[in-house]
């Protein structure tokens, strides 16, 4: 049976430490436990077929630390006899039919630029190398594990998915405050994934049972896809300057129980945990029911550290990386002024934006290369996520994949070609998707047919497998002036889309008021009257005092400013009159 | 049959003509016409003899311009005369069963204060006699008709109700704009009076039935109550000196007859008609299938001049004649400064403000005294409607006497014995009447109970035959520093009012504000939400910038606004820089 006709369907368990036993073993310090695979083909194949035996559905091959930048010479030979004798100790552990060898992957040992200076596409190189041979070796799955930095992990992923077709776990190492060791939260990484389109995430090493229960508990809340939970034979001690992980395997076969409520659909062991460990821990797991794994509506975009969530309270994105109508910008985009464009950024950052829109179309330059340097550059100085815009097919692509996190994307809209063209790369790369409500008609002036497009978008977006929560819906506004009525058809379409649609919406809130004096008081009015129907995000220009005012205010009167405090901290030491009460409560 | 049994349930008609007939008779230019109920009873009888054979079901005894500013002496004998002579010429037509004989009230011939010396009270005296006598001496209704000014139609229904049980119906006198003489609209008309609870009004006299027709036909569409049309023989031509009315009869009932589809439920004559119209008018009337009043919908808030409409768009009540807070104001009603006070409202007006409350509410002063004075004194400088804003009953009534046109009245709430106060005092004088969600339990902090404090307001007014529509709801803006919820609570309450009472609201809206720094940012941002909620009326200070700029944009971009000409009168001449606009259009 596949894997995949298993995986949330039923009980799957891993295997346990593979470093730890090879050090009881013999393995010396210093000495790299794949060049066993030639080595001492006899211990790894043993170590296979006693996980297999010891009733693990997933062993991972001898592959974790197999890549070029380790082993110049030998790699295909070392990754090549991993899976082999992986396969061999299956059937001899009568595992065939039911045991799944996993082409491991872990990190590549060095840092990606900017942190470090390996480049991403040299990373997606060197896992693309090791796909290759662990998939025509026969690995039934890829189990990407012990990872650190998200970057990374979109590499890993990348090279899987472009290197083979075999099926995507991915597990990562959190600190105990739910953080990768480069910054990521809970949220960025589970994003990050279903995003990418893995089959399943989760947790690994990191620590023992009981402390990973909280981010494991945070996890169940965020994702919709099934879960592995592989930690340690609980926290190390040191002992002669070498960590042992000595919690009891019936202990830990007790508190795997418990994870496996949380609910957790697979499990196993990481340091420390041996065939024993493993072989209690399924005894224990399979006394409980099995928990299916539920669709969550969490939206969250992200970059590699940060995640902000679209649908709980607006939004503020940031309007002003865009050269139209900027002489200026047009003329640092031009002069390749770097420097210029991030500064707008960090402006916008201080100014209190969630999210920064990255526009740099201009006829005069190359689109797609400017949009990846200034992603780049962006991403080095700040931590905010980013909504990439253009209509530029292959700048959408090439900002996407260089992109640290899960982007958002401004735009496509109703027309089927657009849809086409784009909606396979956000497939590819996992974006949260702006879709402006417009179509091969043009923009529809009344709501009824905004919302019919919306749907239209909808269904499309099924057909390529993207979630709708991942769709943010532009319910355009169109300028008032030369329309009446065209803030009430907005304001209609952003309302139904929240209350019909029980979806995410966005509008470019300024558009409203060209051609009328005083745009401010329209827009920040607007503004107010769009969140209120339920706008999940304004591309506004938040060093705009008066949008700030509406957005600050609108939150404070909704309650989600908890104790009003940036309300509080905006304004507390501005001086101005108060106004007067009424005193229509005199009675 | 009872009148009341008879009226807007089946076609009743008036009599014509008096006054040109008697002319005909003989009656000397500068001969008081009523002087005839002594010296020419026979005449009288016969002319009233003359409209019921002819099929006037309500013919108006000769008493038009009976009162004691006219005849200092026989004023009572004249007045039982005429009705003792039309009773008996409804005799000889044989109408005993089905013919009804009405005092007739004229205007006292004065005009009262403040743009006439006639005191409001006096002229209530007037007409108070002639309806004892009147009423004593059997009359049937009283028909108060030719009104030309609000204030003394008002004085004349209060003499009607205060002395007699008599069914009361009023017919005033248009122009051809649809102006009374002193400046009352056909709103204004119809909300003083359906406030005042006659039985019935219309229009008499004034111009011909075509001119009439769409006076009439705007009235159709404001009033609830069965309609009057008593129009001329056409217009005046004038013939040696004297008016006279030459339409023929067949076109005077032919029009009448379009007349009763516009739908009218009584007809009847005015100057130059006589019985013979009054028989063709009823026989081309009767052609018509009966057309029953039907409820209308509408809120105004009137002074004697200018009607505001509730429900439309978003009205603002300026909160400045007010001492909570004010030290200078309490200075001014100490001192009894009326002129800081007018020139509070004055300042207002100039704001935008569409009606001003008024609350002299202060420990030190006679309140009903002061409240009345100060709404004199205002009617007197503005022609903007008030909201009396006071909790003390017998202030309530003193204001709301002399009060000339329909006003707000600010409050009663959901505590039985404040309903059973103040109901009574709103059904005699009409009103707008402010009902605060609060009850004998207190401000409840959830919109369920508000609301449900809301239906029993409904069901206590339906006991007093007060319609829903002079309801309006404050929705209680409680402190949200206090509360972070109560803004959320006082929006959702706004929201409900519209869509489940169907009803209109007020709130007093910078309350929500107190103890938060800005809160002027709050304020017009709440103010903004709420209107967006369905809030019918803000009390509000006009002269804050940020207020009538939430006011005037919200306008302008629900289309309330045509053509912005609000907007861009207030904006078009400030100096600004505009911001620039996004670019989510692009694509
Ligand atoms: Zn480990
Ligand atoms: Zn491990
Ligand atoms: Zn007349």
């Amino acid at each position: 049976m596949a894997l995949l006709d298993r995986l949330g369907k039923e009980w799957l368990f891993f295997d346990g430490g593979t470093g730890t036993i090879l050090q009881d073993w013999g393995l010396a310090a210093g000495e790299l436990p794949e060049t066993w695979n030639i080595r001492h083909q006899d211990k790894i194949r043993t170590l296979a077929r006693d996980y297999f035996a010891a009733g693990s559905d997933i062993v991972n091959a001898n592959t974790f630390g197999a890549n070029r930048l380790k082993y110049p010479d030998h790699l295909e030979e070392i990754v090549r006899n991993a899976i082999k004798l992986a396969k061999e100790g299956r059937h001899e552990a009568r595992r065939d039919d039911d045991g799944y060898v996993a082409l491991d992957l872990g990190p590549t040992g060095k840092l990606l630029e900017p942190l470090g200076d390996l480049p991403f596409e040299k990373a997606i190189e060197i896992y693309g190398e090791v796909v290759r041979y662990g998939a025509s070796e026969g690995a039934d799955v890829i189990v990407i594990e012990t990872m650190t930095d998200a970057y990374e992990i979109k590499a890993a992923v990348l090279a899987a998915k472009e290197n083979s077709n075999l099926p995507i776990l991915v597990t990562v190492t959190f600190d105990e405050k739910g953080k990768l060791l480069t910054g990521a939260s809970v949220e960025t990484v589970v994003a990050l994934l279903e995003g990418l389109g893995v089959n399943a995430l989760g947790i690994n090493c990191s620590l023992g049972p009981k402390q990973l229960m909280p981010i494991v508990q945070k996890m169940t809340e965020l994702s919709s896809l099934p879960l592995i939970v592989n930690p340690n034979a609980g926290l190390p001690k040191s002992v002669n300057g070498k960590n042992v992980y000595d919690m009891h395997e019936d202990e830990f076969a007790s508190l795997m129980g418990e994870m496996a409520n949380l609910p957790v659909q697979a499990l196993g062991g990481c340091c420390g945990t041996t065939p024993l460990y493993i072989r209690k821990e399924i005894e224990e797991v399979r006394k409980h029911p099995f928990p299916y794994p539920t669709k969550k509506h969490h939206t969250y975009v992200t970059s590699f550290s940060t995640a902000v969530e679209i649908g709980t309270k607006p939004r503020i994105i940031g309007e002003r990386i865009n050269p139209t109508g900027k002489k200026k910008f047009k003329e640092a985009l031009k002069n390749h002024d770097i420097n210029y464009i991030l500064s707008q950024g960090l402006a916008q950052e201080d100014a209190g934006a969630d999210i920064l829109d990255v526009n740099v179309g201009l006829p005069e330059i190359d689109e797609a290369a400017t949009l990846v340097e200034v992603v780049k550059e962006l991403q080095s100085v700040t931590g905010l996520p980013l909504q990439i815009d253009t209509g530029n097919v292959e700048a959408i692509e090439k900002a996407m994949r260089v992109y640290n996190g899960k982007c958002m994307l401004n735009s496509v809209n109703g027309k089927r070609e657009t849809m086409e063209a784009i909606f396979p790369i956000v497939k590819k790369y996992g974006a949260v998707v702006v879709a402006l409500l417009l179509d091969e008609d043009g923009i529809p002036d009344n709501a009824d047919k905004r919302i019919e497009i919306a749907k239209k978008i909808y269904a499309t977006a099924d057909e390529y497998g993207i979630s709708h929560d991942d769709i943010v819906f532009d319910g355009l506004a169109m300028t008032v002036s030369s329309d009446p009525q065209s803030a009430l058809v907005t304001l209609e379409t952003i309302r139904r889309i929240r209350d019909e649609l029980h979806g995410h919406s966005i509008l470019g809130v300024s558009n409203i008021s060209f051609g009328l004096p005083e745009r401010s008081i329209l827009n920040a009015n607007f503004f107010t009257m769009a969140m209120q129907n339920g706008l999940s995000c304004a591309i506004v220009n938040p060093n705009t005092k008066s949008m700030m005012d509406s957005y600050r205010a609108f939150n404070a009167l909704m309650n989600y400013d908890t104790n009003f405090t940036d309300y509080i901290t905006a304004y507390a030491n501005v001086e101005k009159p108060v106004v007067k009460a009424t005193t229509t409560m005199s009675l």
